[in-house]
């Protein structure tokens, strides 16, 4: 048996870097901001604790793209390398100069916010440069060093006559890489990666308007001037501590994340916690828009004010994607897979303690200012009826806050609205029934006749409703939702009330019959019922289970297996006490009573949203006629 | 000056290859099968060649989970290595053995199928194993070696005592990787990445039933056979010529892609170029579902047979990423920006060829069998007007075949459809008058009346229809769009006819003001026109380009900025030769022509879908009443 050591072969090392290191070749531009603020922040650190006796001054990140030398520089402040560190952190590869200075100082250098997590930073360079140079001089009494290196393994090393304290890197731009000398490319990088880093960074200069003097005469010409153009929010909201921030500076910062969005957000929750991970943030309840696919992926994920990505898919739960913000977090494992991040169990913790903040906020919101939370509802409601169905530890929360809203625009929670429907809409079985609406036009006409008799109906519009109503059923035993649509009125909640006919059963068997004959007995079945005299003659209505259960098919998942694709079955219910019905059944002439039957039913159907096309034509030709 | 070479730290070569090689570990096994894979077909080359003199054989790739032992078996019966070429590819990092190999046999390799792309992918072993052992055997008379390693650089070797020719590879799974000894987990990855690879890939065994005899008793029970379980097609439909495939093997191959559709693709283009770059592949129109956004992302990216991503952003012209299928082709760089990606000529060059290709089959299926290509319309004319809004190169070839329907479901041409209703469709400008309806139920009432008249009249309801218009009405010189309920029948398209009206012009200044005393003045603006006395008393009608810039603006990009917002405004078209004109001009009783003027309003809303709600309930009750 053999023995031996696995073989670098140096010859190929940046071939790999330029094809492995990083899908995204744009990233090297963060690395390298990443490295700079770091070697400031170290600085700042040893000034703090007195290891170093240099002034830390007002450090900027200086960034310069030179298009006709096709040079891209990088230059900071921070500590420099001496001829010795640059050996050993450059000429060595995979080797974090972060990680030992942290190690270092572990202690003291706890909070002073060194990134030190990309070390092998630097080499990303070489993705897009052909030569990269480093020119370097370290806070430490020592001469500068120039380093070059054309992306074969060797390098040069030579003196420099650099006199201030920093490094500046210098990126020798590669042919396939051009995109990369554009100022609105690395303008666009700079705003992606580096918005909110925590050392100034400066692109370019911007003119700027002198104040105007006290003394200015009238015909004053405002005077401007070049000033630097820092890029960067050194301070974002999200570092700082709650009770720092007023209302004004959450929206502020919200209108810096979304420049382009002109819709205010609703509210927010900061998130902070150091223990048992590390998290800050602050997200926010956006207005939402019709296309809920469209604001999915707006939260952004950072590690140590360094952008990351904007996916936060297995970070944050599914149903709270449709949110907007920022997460910042360094214990979330970057480049791994989604089924270890889902298996990770500080991600889990963090997943679980962004919900629990969520459903808090929420709550607080309620018992806060209910009215301002009311006046919110409809804009927040599906991310929490979502959050319902998707996320039991959120669903046993929502109860003390999750609303029902009546048509009429009254907010009861359900609680609330068991207590004050039990007198009124409890059946003879003792069943509690909740009556609502989907569409308050649509089914207008059936609401004002629940309505007459004193019910409350809700105003239940989300997509996944069906869902919903659907598990507050099964968790709620003697509950049950029934749309004001789902039969005749007096049947919605069935009472023990003797209905006295002025049919009696001879003609009630011969106004059916006739009926039957006439009207499409595919579609409707008719069903005979005495009711007030004043109650709608015919009505169509369809049965609130089949109805439920095709649209739980229709909206994905629940429901039952192909009734998405069933078709539309109605009632026709006639009451048999109006004078429509005694009408038909005196009527002689059969032409003369299937027109009447017709009209009827055309009648019933556009209440219910069915006359369409050519049947309504005709409808409204003959109505017309009846007019002229 | 001094020179040097960059020290690649070997020490730190496996934190970093974990760390970076992919974001996506799972990527392993398609590594090490794609090695395999590799190491099989070089054996099969240089038998073919005459340069190995052993039985190619049936070699197959053997892969086996030892949950237990916490080991993943990868197993070939390919080419092998001799204890120098374990020195020589595994020892020596980034050494990829595929490359030098094709180098070789440059001309005799060519079409081999050689993979050698990944040539870090043993590495990748690393990312989930915290130990590795490589068995293997040269096809060469040479004895087997054994090499270990522990993820540290050390490793060792010593010699084996396997007898067959091929390479066993061992890994010992990390505690963080425990999901790649589940079978299931295994089993998705090679469905994923490896479904289509060249040489058979076994992952256990399954149970067969044996054929029945043909002298099987009565009582026969049928007897069962364990059989290899072969996951993947080494020859799927892309890699044959389109000449050796007929119509079901593609709809067969459509399954296998998709096992989970069960709708038919509608027809298949068969992709097949090998200068100036090399590209083979099968796309699908699948039938497209309602929701656009679902249906993105199906195509599938091979390199060689070995799956790469389902993202072909910018290698597929937007427009056909709602199609499915697979492209394979070594020419797509991969791990690069997306901005490079669009601008590297090759990308460029498939892009249009793909164009080209989908635009030459639709003209074909156009020709060939017209009958068919109309029934399929519906279908893929989404895909086929956002082409021709998106890509110029597509929209010069769409004339050919693109169609335009009637509410009738005849298909015109658009050329075809101006001669077809020049005669009758050209104004008194000389404007060539193109009437459409957008939904055949909503607009009935005013597509009835056009076809009275012998107009056509289209069925244009895609989404983005009005943006199409627009581009056809610039293309086009006078020819013009009109929507059937843009105006009132007889102005739709303006001819030279003397109108006579039944009332003198003092006659209609007093219906005017009546009408406008009554009417709603914010929404409805009140048009008298003397039209035949058969046409429709009433009629709500919206202009043209008002509504076209509303929907352009709503449907996002083009328009007018913040038309979508405008409240909605129609016409009022009053018909002064239809008896009810004189009608509500005679009526005395001024609260009777209040309620005549209201019904005839509510009447025309119901044909414009405008009457709703509480109005709606109103006029059901009035009508109701009326034949009660």
């Amino acid at each position: 048996m053999a023995t031996g050591k696995i073989n670098v072969s140096v010859e190929n090392i940046f071939p790999l870097i330029k094809k492995f290191l990083y899908s995204d070749h744009e990233i090297f531009l963060r690395e390298l901001v990443s490295n700079a603020t770091d070697a400031t922040l170290k600085l700042k650190h040893l000034t703090n604790i007195g290891e170093a006796s240099v002034e830390y001054g007002n450090p900027v990140i200086d960034i310069k793209v030179d298009k006709e030398g096709k040079k891209l520089h990088i230059k900071d402040q921070g500590i420099g390398m001496t001829g010795e560190e640059v050996e050993k952190y450059i000429n060595q590869v995979a080797f974090s100069g972060a990680e030992e200075f942290l190690e270092k100082y572990k202690d003291s250098a706890k909070d002073s916010g060194i990134i030190g997590h990309f070390g092998l930073g630097f080499y990303s360079a070489f993705m897009v440069a052909e030569k990269v140079e480093i020119i370097t001089k370290s806070y430490r009494d020592e001469p500068a060093v120039h380093w070059t290196c054309d992306g074969s393994p060797e390098f040069t090393i030579e003196p420099a006559d650099k006199t201030e304290r920093g490094t500046e890197i210098i990126l020798h731009i590669a042919e396939d890489s051009t995109e990369f000398l554009e100022d609105s490319r690395i303008n666009e990088l700079l705003n992606k990666y580096n918005k909110f880093m925590p050392v100034p960074i400066k692109f370019g200069t911007r003119t700027e308007a002198l104040p105007k003097p006290e003394d200015a005469p009238e015909d004053y010409k405002e005077e401007t001037v070049e000033v630097d153009n820092i890029i960067n929010n050194p301070n974002p909201a999200w570092t700082k501590q709650p009770s720092e921030l007023e209302d004004e500076d959450y929206k502020n910062f919200y209108r810096e994340l979304y420049p382009m969005q002109f819709d205010e957000p609703l509210f927010n929750i900061h998130l902070n916690v150091d223990y048992p991970f590390n998290l800050t943030g602050i997200l926010y309840f956006p207005k939402l828009s019709a296309d809920l696919q469209v604001q999915k992926d707006k939260i952004q994920l950072y590690q140590n004010q360094v952008f990351v990505t904007d996916n936060v898919e297995g970070i944050v739960p599914e149903f709270l994607t449709m949110l907007r913000g920022v997460i910042d977090s360094p214990d979330i494992p970057l480049n791994v897979s989604r089924s270890y991040l889902q298996a990770d169990g500080a991600v889990k913790k963090i997943s679980n303690y962004i919900t629990r903040k969520v459903a808090d906020k929420l709550k607080s919101l309620f018992t806060e200012n209910r009215e301002d939370f009311e006046a919110k509802w409809n804009d927040i409601k599906i991310v929490l009826e979502y959050g319902m169905l998707s996320e039991p530890k959120f669903y046993e929360k929502a109860g003390a806050f999750v609303l029902y809203p009546t048509v009429d625009e009254k907010y009861y929670t359900l609680e609330e609205l068991k207590d004050k429907i039990t007198a009124n809409q409890t059946d003879k079985d003792g069943k509690l029934v909740v009556l609502y609406a989907g569409n308050k036009d649509e089914q207008h006409s059936y609401i004002a006749e629940a309505q007459d008799k004193g019910y409350e109906v809700l105003l239940l519009d989300s997509p996944i409703v069906s869902h919903l109503i659907q598990k507050l059923e099964a968790d709620n035993e003697n509950l049950t939702f029934v749309r004001v649509d789902a039969d005749h009125v007096d049947n919605l909640i069935k009472k023990d009330e003797e209905k006295i006919s002025k049919l009696n059963d001879e003609e009630k068997e011969k106004l059916k019959t006739t009926l039957e004959e006439i009207v499409p007995k595919a579609t409707y079945t008719v069903q005979l019922e005495a009711m007030d005299s004043t109650a709608a003659p015919f009505r169509v209505t369809q049965p609130e289970f089949m109805r439920r259960m095709k649209e739980m098919s229709q909206s994905g998942g629940g429901g039952m297996f192909g009734m998405g694709n069933m078709p539309e079955m109605y009632n026709l219910v006639v009451n048999t006490n109006h004078d429509l019905a005694s009408n038909i059944l005196n009527t002689e002439d059969k032409a003369q009573q299937e027109a009447l039957v017709k009209q009827a039913l055309d009648l019933a159907k556009l209440s219910q949203n069915l006359l369409k096309g050519e049947e309504l034509t005709a409808f409204v030709k003959r109505s017309f006629d009846l007019i002229k």
